[in-house]
């Protein structure tokens, strides 16, 4: 509510609540107050049955979930020994002993079943009232995330044959969102009004979503496949995956297929690519590696990059981008690589290359696609973006993206 | 709603209204449908006096944000000439002509003030209507970033006058929320009922945060600065910084405050490390650069680990990681570096190395620190993870941590 934290949790228990057919009716982000939770309880069952509730179970005085959740419901809270038992095995193991502080987290509301939490100290909260489901988990995102997918499930699976929503998605790489729509929108004057389209803009990539309620529309399974192959075909090449997959997971799986390594020379995008690159399991398979060449001398010592290019030419530059990437196919032993050189800033910018200006560069000796990018954002949206345009530029380069 | 998308929007709407000294009261997140948004402007005016929308200004079907609040404050959608313009503008600049589709986007409720956005197409829409404000933004976060720090200041920039909350942050490294909870619960039991304290963990680290609402208490500012001393007096080294900053700035300025350099040798890290550091602005001055040795190969000849070590010892030891660390400042020229080995997973653990195990080291060939981590989490969260411990363990190094 201050601005500081992301909240992931969220989007976590809707991904969790719609793999169950469930439609997500609100979600509500509230201050740590007993009578605003209360509100906010009051809301969400009017127009849902199943309500998810994360963070405050915590020991610390900011923790008032618990005591909230019974106000709300008019049930008392009573001291649980199979939550005590849970807290000091818990800590056992890491060779704490129990203290008063621990003592709190042991109330619970009367009417409550617990959900195993081998992860934290608090237990998830189950509760049915009023036709309703009440469900707390703890706030931490691992714990939260094991509950859901745990301890939630044998008390919710039953909801997963009521069906619901349906959705494909696709995702979009080298066209903007008004540049899609001039493509798709003429061919879907006849969406049924059950299919909903969404446009998701990121950096460099749209993705495309059609969702549809199962009990609005009749074959709205067949209909949603129908319209999406319309879709598909119209924008050909530029359609990187079948479903919102991270750019550098769809390079991994393309250089897989094809046997190809890769390693990275990164100037200004400062690890990122290399980041990205090695986010996804099984990564080791086709990347080798990479050099964060940030001084000149790594780019000179590791890179190979001839000192004349840099004074000559500069340090950001076609000529020492090109370099950049054939010292790391060399040092690394890489089928291809990716390079970038440029000015993130917000410092750092001269007359001839403006803060933005960024080299990307993607192949090898024998062939090579180089890239000049004239960004216009802040550093992290700078880095973000670079990073992206040259995963798009390999996909280009593997002829996967017109 | 799907659990596809992180909203990072509200998180910054937040930031600035709480800049303005305007409490949160609520955040909503609700389904593009006209009758949902309705019933949610109206609760939201309930108990606020500015409301802000992000999202759905756009041209495409899924985009009915204007719809739905005119339809709330029963006024007209009237054509907008001066829409029309900024999109023909926006448009040209990039070579493209308007079309039929981005007409749609010119209608706005009949009281609406425009307010500029030069990143995009959507401008702005900001209403005062029955003693409220409602300001609608684009969803696109650089969009609605620009118009929140420049269009809407100057339309809200007299709330700025009301005080409202006030709060405080510190960084805590190396102990865990009940830890810290141990120590200072004790002197906080005279803490004014007007006074809250949050604490919000992370990986590795804890952010404890004093807020109080400057209405309901006197002489809050100096109070919360009083109850902020005590605890950091208690805590005392373990106090990383006096707000919630990153780790990898913290240690950028005590780097750059001893005049030292810095470089990486990551493996299972994948160039996090290098991607955190070199995120922030001005890391040049004291990051060099590092290598991503994924491959054995990378780290025999760029970090001259020797093979023996490898094969006798394993890449996930002790002595490989000490090797690491010596390659990169040596191939860097760094006066310290930060090294990482051990197995991310999901896959590659063995019986001696399972999953989580990691090495990492922090120092030089005069002085090293070493620690083995045994993470027991998902791949993304062991990387980050790994990455946060060996900020913790630089700053150990550094004798800023205890």
């Amino acid at each position: 509510m201050l601005g500081q934290v992301v909240d992931t949790n969220s989007v976590r228990a809707a991904e969790y609540l719609f793999s169950l057919g469930l439609s997500i009716q609100k979600k509500y982000c509230v201050q740590d107050r007993q009578e605003e939770i209360i509100k906010v309880l009051a809301q969400a069952s009017l127009d849902s049955d199943v309500i998810l509730i994360s963070g405050g179970l915590g020991p610390t005085r900011d923790d008032i979930t618990k005591e909230a959740l019974a106000a709300f419901l008019a049930v008392p809270l009573v001291y649980s020994d199979r939550c005590e038992l849970h807290v000091k095995q818990y800590l056992e193991k890491r060779g704490i002993s129990m203290n008063e502080i621990q003592k709190v987290q042991c109330y619970i509301p009367e009417n409550a079943v617990l959900l195993e939490n081998p992860l934290g100290t608090a237990l998830g909260i189950f509760i049915e009232h009023g036709g309703k489901v009440y469900c707390a988990m703890p706030g931490v995102p691992y714990e939260m995330d094991f509950i859901l997918q745990n301890s939630l499930s044998e008390h919710l699976g039953w909801l997963g044959r009521q069906g619901g929503l349906l959705h494909e998605s696709i995702l979009i790489g080298g066209m903007g969102e008004t540049a899609i729509a001039e493509i798709i929108e003429p061919l879907l004057t006849d969406l049924p009004e059950a299919i909903k389209l969404a446009y998701l803009p990121s950096i460099g990539t749209v993705t495309l979503r059609l969702t549809g309620d199962e009990k609005l529309g009749v074959d709205l399974k067949e209909n949603i496949k129908h319209y999406m192959e319309r879709i598909k075909t119209a924008l050909d090449k530029n359609v990187l995956a079948d479903s919102s997959l991270p750019l550098a997971l769809i390079l991994g799986r393309r250089l897989k297929a094809l046997g190809l390594t890769l390693s990275t020379a990164e100037s200004c995008t400062g690890g990122l690519i290399s980041h990205r690159i090695s986010s996804h399991s099984g990564s080791s398979d086709y990347f080798l590696g990479g050099v964060v060449s940030y001084s000149n001398l790594m780019k000179e010592k590791v890179l190979s990059v001839p000192e004349q290019t840099i004074e000559e030419r500069g340090v950001v530059s076609e000529e020492t981008v090109k370099m950049m990437l054939l010292g790391a196919c060399s040092v690394s032993g890489s089928d291809i690589a990716i390079a970038s050189t440029g000015i993130a800033g917000p410092g750092g910018g001269t007359e001839e290359n403006p803060v933005g200006t960024i080299w990307i560069a993607v192949g090898n000796s024998k062939q090579m696609r180089v890239k000049k990018l004239q960004l216009k954002s802040d550093r992290t949206r700078n880095i973000e973006a670079a990073t992206n345009q040259s995963f798009l530029l390999a996909l280009e380069h593997l002829q996967y993206l017109q």
